[in-house]
């Protein structure tokens, strides 16, 4: 079963707002086995809108349409949806009680410009939408089905989770689809397909594989279709022959965050974190803060961007600055014991390096980075040379110095 | 002038990426004159690719595609562009040297691989992309013009920004449209709106206002359509009139970063920085350090996410944690003073709060959050309450406290 989204709305083709609407409709259709073979954004236009549905039944056998559906003049959805199957308005009882109810509990009584939110097109099946004032609607071309609803997220929420995809799960048998995703570190995206493009010729076409680079990373997702045990056993078997293939490769979940990773980790051994960074300038800190429930095990940073900073509050040795330079093994090794004794934390990852776009010599070129990580055992390091754009270098190093902390874990 | 834009690839369509590019290059487009009329995203899929192709060139003057363009087999743009042109692809030598140039600084050699990615289609016009591997290229169907790039996001912004907009600035006549940007803070949206409604309804059709909500400010961005001398010193009157109706309000460019205009300001007054972080956990000083040559001003940070952090790095008096708490004025106020002097800066910033979903009272509910700013002169601190999620609270609380300093540094 094959689906396609239409987005309607001039706010997203001026880019003011982010289509979060299409992101998790194919995240939650994918999830059903349902695939999404487009995803359009037009804006409230009547030949754009025809020309959208009639394109996308073509290939689909289910299109959801958000938006369009308010109560204000540019709102032409319904209109167009009339015209296109050939119907009127009507007034849905449905849709006016739950109007009603809606309206009530905010004290707003029903005028001309809201009732009209009531009537829908005389062929589609209405949705009751319990969150929102506008009405899912379901108008059918032969088999095929067009969802019609409101561009509010959580709207777009409840009428997919709770009206759509159960009636379309009672209605059709879907195909099975899984995913299962793979993080490597340390090889870029072109070395990595190199590697791996044996194995990956030999996957039957029912697996699908797909590279997904990211600052420090490439995820590889498996898509298996038609899903069965025995194509579900193999992807599991090509998955741990991949492991022999690639050194640093660790099971992920579809939508990993690393510091999330890292949280989960330190919690399972009971284990806590502090850092010290230099060109990362916070970002390691507030990546492993931003998660809910960090404070169990993370303590804090020094960010340490200036020299006197390096030598005030972590102590680094003044000499060895002048002898190895602030972007060196010996100081990121002395920042991470440091902070790691200053917090009192069982582990700590220090960086320093240079970010870019100044800064760089000859010896030192910009993107040249040294993370270092304290253990209860013992300190090690590492030099990374990374790309030119210092927000990217950044990530990058964000990224490597927690994929660090996770192999290190994971080690244990 | 009016174009479409065309992303390519599944991790759009399973719902894994947000699709970033597309509202960025609309809002771009927006800003140059140029309406964007759809925005389709499809799967790596030869028909799908040609039959967006020959759909958007029927609506438009310019299609922008992105992504496609990487060595592995899945990426099949050039040689969809290649069918669709009637052309063969050949070896561009400027696209080579900039991959050997890429490469070579990465210490990785050309293979048969990453070597495909510098074939572009015959037909096609090559600009080079500087950060990275896979280069622009253009194509011409009569007067209507297609750009193809790759999908890494500061990729796009490269090659729209330096190579396809001027480009397309120096052959076509684009209408003329300005925009002119404010910032405000302090007011919700919704409030803002009402405030400003009958200021609003005042200027005349060819200004069109847009509200661009960010968490912690809101942005108001006046588009001025056939601009001439009299509409644009109407609209400079306009907004020294809004000046009178909103508090604070500052003058803005359009993608102002608040980072970035701290960095001028201090850089303008000489003058040097530092912050002492608890709930948003280095997220201000990762926002100052992203930006070139910050090191001239911003010192450090210490991210006292613990209480331990807060006493024994920061000195932070215990009775005073105990009396108050550590979300208060007075625990802020210190944070801002210690670390001023622990770093040695003119100014520093902190915050202290509850970012959620756990650790909120009665008394100070999950979104209380006090900043601090020490300055050569005195200590102040405000308290905030925001909302309930836990990543936005965090922004919030970082735009609000360089808010904070951006106000202090313009009242000097």
């Amino acid at each position: 079963m094959q689906a396609s989204i239409i987005t309607i709305g001039d706010e997203i083709l001026i880019g003011q707002i982010v289509d979060t609407n299409s992101v998790w409709l194919s995240k939650e259709l994918n999830k059903a086995g349902i695939i999404v073979n487009e995803i359009r954004s037009i804006g409230d236009d009547k030949e754009q809108i025809i020309s959208a549905i009639n394109d996308l039944f073509e290939i689909s056998d289910f299109i959801f349409i958000t938006g369009g559906l308010g109560p204000t003049k540019d709102d032409i959805t319904k209109n167009v949806l009339c015209e296109l199957f050939d119907c009127g308005l009507v007034l849905n009882d449905d849709a006016l009680q739950n109007l009603k109810r809606l309206l009530g509990v905010r004290g707003i009584e029903i005028n001309e410009q809201n009732y009209s939110q009531a009537l829908v097109p005389e062929k589609s099946q209405v949705f009751v939408n319990k969150v929102g004032t506008a009405c899912g609607m379901m108008l059918k071309r032969g088999e095929k089905l067009l969802f019609s609803m409101p561009g509010v997220p959580f709207e777009v929420k409840y009428l997919t989770e709770f009206q759509f995809l159960p009636y379309i799960k009672q209605t059709y048998k879907l195909g099975n689809i899984f995913h299962k995703t793979i993080l490597t570190s340390g090889l870029p995206e072109a070395v990595l397909a190199e590697k791996i493009a044996d194995w990956e010729n030999s996957l039957p076409k029912e697996i699908k594989l797909a590279f997904l680079p990211t600052p420090g990373y490439v995820r590889l997702r498996m898509s298996i279709y038609n899903a069965n045990d025995d194509l579900l056993a193999l992807a599991d078997k090509k998955l741990k022959e991949l492991k022999n293939i690639i050194p640093k490769c660790f099971k992920s979940s579809e939508d990993l965050d690393l510091a999330v990773l890292v949280g989960t980790l330190l919690t399972k051994y009971g284990k806590t974190i502090s850092t010290a960074e230099s060109c990362t300038g916070g970002k390691i800190a507030s990546m492993i803060v931003e998660n809910a429930g960090s404070s169990a095990y993370y303590k804090g940073s020094v960010v340490a961007y200036d020299y006197e900073a390096k030598v005030n509050v972590l102590n680094v040795d003044k000499h060895i600055m002048e002898e190895f330079g602030a972007v060196s093994s010996q100081v990121v090794e002395q920042m991470a014991q440091a902070v790691r004794k200053l917090l009192n934390t069982d582990y700590a990852i220090s960086v320093s390096g240079i970010a870019g776009p100044d800064g760089g010599t000859p010896d030192k070129p910009v993107g040249t980075v040294w993370i270092g990580l304290a253990t209860p055992e013992k300190t090690l390091s590492e030099k990374f040379l990374f790309f030119y754009d210092r927000k990217i270098n950044i990530l990058r190093t964000t990224n490597t110095a927690l994929l660090m902390l996770i192999d290190e874990l994971e080690g244990n």
